[in-house]
């Protein structure tokens, strides 16, 4: 007998029936209460956390559940909502640090004007009808109207097509629309005149993070966009864990692949909804990502990828049948998969380089795409060098203690008095603050060296006398946030190991920045320009980050920060075919370097693990 | 718990190891005993009598069985073999009437000489392996090198390649064949040089059967032939019950693809198995058959093709993946679907011409390709017209009381004494006598008129006497082979109903023939050369197929039996792209008639129902 349990979600008062042994984190999604989760309801991320007024039937804690709740949130009640499944009618809170609020993560980016030429166009067109005398088959009287009315000569029918066009073409008493790609295949026919809706989709697959833009190819406009996890996260939050996994079997690559997919398709639902328009209007979708999740999209073995010499699959572009990647765009469009340039440097950086610009300038760019891998690019339109390293997440609130994404009540910049080490800070939306987002991370360590409350090797300088550094359980931290004034009633604080995982984050940028400047034989001073890139948008403190040692010391006034210009990429792609053209021959001319292979690499990482770095004069002004 | 039960059949002694529950149809095909069944067991053809031995759980017998099994079947212990379960150890007794003998239906026809150059080509290459200096993607060193080397630029990659490629490149060593498909995609990569491995797939698919051809197309000959019964047979033996059932729903015309691309896979598997080829080295397939087939097929609705004005959905060729249809050859080769004429006339026709070449020629050629349905041509290198009609089974041992396939045993000649009666006959392989097929058919109806046992309208003269005219339940029949020499035990004999099918038949045709000749204002004195293609083969007595009145009066020497030049039109369409192109132009310039829109086509129906004509002038030889 099916049992089912009414839940009641507070502060909101939403209801919901459900199955007995649902758990409460899919109750909410049913009762469209958001609640936090990274992990897909598998107990990894600890973020669920919710409290039950009135539980009868109390089950032990998970193993999960010991993991990550403190004792004081267990003596206080605390769950995490996948764990706890609903076996009787009961009344949920969702505290204010466990609900959701619109991510404002970077979806958008800097952007070159392009002129509006997508791949995808639609004729409304007006058939004669056959008979007796004129019994041409569909397809024939289809293409030779195209022939003699629109000049389209040499159309591709395919096979899928086939399956629904006499019944289209008779419904619509043989007015129709007819959507043609590359000026070379017909994908769709529409019942009547839907010339006005012609959409596409950008998206970049990052590591961490998959984000989209929904794109009216009749304007060449963004109407929305989207943002959300990479599932993949819990197959490992690198990329070597994941290709370690896939590497072990057909059948777990293909678990990846239908991971990520499914993201994507979550983040486009919701986008689409969102915006009113039906996926079968998405004609044409354009992907960029680094040459790993390149790979799991397409469900190419990673393997090589790892292996010296590195060698990816395949660099040109490649075009795919939305449904045979089961992505939920209209079935027969085609997803335009960018080139990438080699190793890890994948799509992302072309994507980068249609949005900036730099490979057409005369002047030297540095662009540094930040992430939980970082593309850096140093180039001008002679040549361009690129090279990936692995960050982590710490710049997107990954592996830090009280490291929240960007969303409201994220804490975005820290300031530390230098004399009364008294701290200030804002938060997104001026909410009561959540946690840190990258940019405070950013603010926070470096104002810290500033003010000497850590050294120069990163440890706290225990002599500073002032209440803000604490030991909790044995472990010195730095209070931000008193618990009294946060959204989760508890400290934010920054730990000796976040700051560790700081310094290893940009210690890996630095180096890359430093190997590519070495190779190209320039010196901060040659750089004309510095692009930053990527997850920290336009909250950044640039002055920080240099303070940091997290990016080379360039004049602030050449410094910009351009946002997520992988996604804007694939965007002007997808609005242009010149700029698609541009991106092939950029996957054939721009160089690239493996990092690791490079001698110098081990002693410039090190060196480089000192805030801001070993070697002061780099960063003496 | 799972119950297995040993089954041996007699009289070859096979044994097989069924679980319990398992139909005696079903374990025989275990067992390698072949059983007749035209229905897939689905009980309805009732060809698979069998009779047990030693049954102790004997069950009663199925509505199927009451229907097909005789009173003296069911006393002499026979039962059907796909409506008996195994329930115990039993032993099987197939009579000689049941089993299953090599098909001699025609699977090869005339053939024009076409020069070798098929889609498919193999290019056995050693590639450089990558290096830390030379690390380009998979496909760019696989491209650069074919294109330095082979001269071949602009090849397409497509996703499913990309599957595959990295792990065979790397266990190949870098020392692999590609296969590609009209210079134009790399179909598949394979381990070592196979070079002399390709194989091609010509495909006939009839209304009644599927007729193969396996062709290596590293010299362009047939290496083996197969055929099969359209299992579709079990939705309709007609095409018009087939499409009223697949115009449902989209389901069921889905279940009409699957059903015949099974059938496909079952004679590929079999034919394969017999010529020790891998389906992996099978890279293209060409596939011929009328307009309702070619939908089926491809799984396009049909509805239209039943309705005035008849248009197909597409005309011009097609090429699927046969993954995407589920054709069990290399996945990603191609299926080329000739292209088709009009209405019901299709892709059969093209290959008639393509094969015989009648399109190429001054002289007036007539076409008679007889099968379920038959299609008929008229013309030369001016100008070809074409009809289609629906003359059913009964020259292919349908609908006839002892009607068989050309299997050894069956009767393939009749000859009758006008003095005595006495009738003399040839078996196939000289076996005793099973049935009649197709060409004895004719022989024993046109026998019976010329001896005047039957009259002008076919029906039996009761004045003539001997004790070959019989009556059994009451229903007349003439005796061709008494029971005492059969293999079957029972008289072989010809019903009145038998000679009412054939008139039927016989009509349709003669009718299609005649109004062509009308339309193109031709008498049989005009017809240059006549061929007679389709389920015949080489043993129609083309007098007698005259005296009956189902082939125009064309003397005899300009009559010429050709064979399946479908699926042999096919088969050039595989060796050579010339004749692919030719029938495209085919496809565009032959001409169709429909015989249903005709306004004398009901009076010539009529007038051909007689034996051989009511015009007896027009049969004046």
């Amino acid at each position: 007998v099916k049992r089912y349990h009414e839940i009641i979600f507070e502060p909101s008062g939403r209801r919901v029936q459900v199955l007995s042994g649902t758990t409460i984190l899919r109750a909410a999604k049913e009762a469209g209460v958001r609640i936090r989760s990274e992990c897909d309801g598998n107990g990894i991320c600890g973020k669920c956390m919710i409290s039950i007024f009135n539980m009868k039937d109390v089950k032990d804690l998970t193993e999960s559940e010991k993991k990550h709740l403190s004792s004081s949130d267990i003596d206080l009640g605390y769950r995490l909502a996948c764990q706890v499944t609903c076996t009787e009618d009961i009344i949920v809170n969702v505290p204010h640090g466990t609900r959701i609020w619109k991510s404002q993560l970077q979806t958008t980016g800097a952007e070159k004007d392009a002129p509006l030429n997508p791949s995808i166009k639609k004729f409304h067109i007006c058939l004669p009808k056959p008979s007796l005398s004129d019994s041409a088959s569909d397809v024939e009287r289809l293409l030779s109207y195209l022939k003699d009315e629109h000049c389209l000569g040499e159309l591709d029918v395919k096979y899928e097509l086939l399956q629904t066009l006499p019944d289209i073409l008779r419904k619509a008493d043989w007015d129709v629309t007819v959507i043609i790609w590359n000026d070379k295949e017909i994908i769709g026919v529409q019942d009547g005149d839907t010339t006005d809706k012609i959409f596409g989709l950008a998206l970049d697959i990052g590591t961490s993070k998959l984000a989209i833009q929904l794109v009216d190819l009749t304007t060449g406009r963004t109407v929305r966009t989207g943002v959300i996890e990479n599932p993949q996260l819990i197959y490992g939050e690198d990329i070597m864990t994941r290709i370690t996994f896939a590497m072990n079997s057909y059948e777990k690559l293909k678990e990846l692949q239908r991971s990520v997919v499914e993201g994507v398709n979550n983040v486009l639902q919701d986008t689409l909804a969102e915006a009113r328009i039906s996926p079968q209007n998405i004609f044409e979708a354009v992907v960029v990502g680094n040459t790993a999740m390149h790979h799991f999209f397409l469900g190419i073995q990673p393997k090589f990828l790892s292996l010296s010499p590195f060698v990816p699959c395949v660099s040109r572009s490649i075009q795919v049948k939305a449904k045979e990647l089961n992505v939920k765009i209209h079935p027969n469009s085609i997803i335009h998969v960018m080139p990438i340039v080699a190793g890890f440097v994948g799509a992302d950086v072309i994507g980068d380089l249609l949005s900036t610009g730099i490979h057409e300038e005369n002047e030297i760019s540095l662009l540094i795409d930040i992430g939980t891998n970082t593309e850096v690019l140093i180039g001008d339109s002679e040549d361009t060098l690129c090279c990936s390293c692995a960050s982590g997440p710490a710049f997107e609130g990954g592996h830090i203690k009280h490291g929240v994404k960007a969303v409201p009540g994220a804490i975005k910049t820290v300031r530390i008095d230098p004399n009364s080490y008294e701290v200030t800070f804002e938060t997104i939306d001026d909410q009561r603050p959540l946690g840190l987002c990258g940019s405070a991370v950013v603010d926070a360590v470096a104002e810290m060296r500033l003010c000497k409350i850590i050294n120069h090797q990163g440890r706290f300088n225990l002599e500073i006398e002032t209440s803000r550094i604490r030991t909790t359980n044995n472990k010195i931290e730095f209070l931000i946030a008193d618990k009294n004034e946060t959204a989760t009633d508890e400290h934010v604080t920054v730990t000796q190991n976040d700051i560790n995982e700081v310094q290893l984050a940009k210690a890996a940028i630095f180096t890359a920045c430093s190997i590519l400047m070495k190779e190209k034989r320039l010196t901060e001073e040659e750089i004309d320009q510095m692009l930053i890139a990527g997850a920290f948008g336009s909250s950044l403190n640039i002055r920080n980050a240099q303070l940091l040692g997290l990016i080379p010391n360039v004049p602030l006034e050449k410094v910009r920060l351009v946002g997520n210009t992988a996604v804007t990429g694939a965007k002007m792609a997808l609005v242009s075919k010149r700029a698609r053209e541009t991106a092939e021959t950029l996957s054939r001319n721009v160089r690239y370097l493996e990092l690791t292979v490079d001698p110098g690499f081990n002693k410039e990482f090190a060196k480089a693990m000192f805030i801001p770095h070993k070697d002061l004069e780099r960063f003496s002004s």
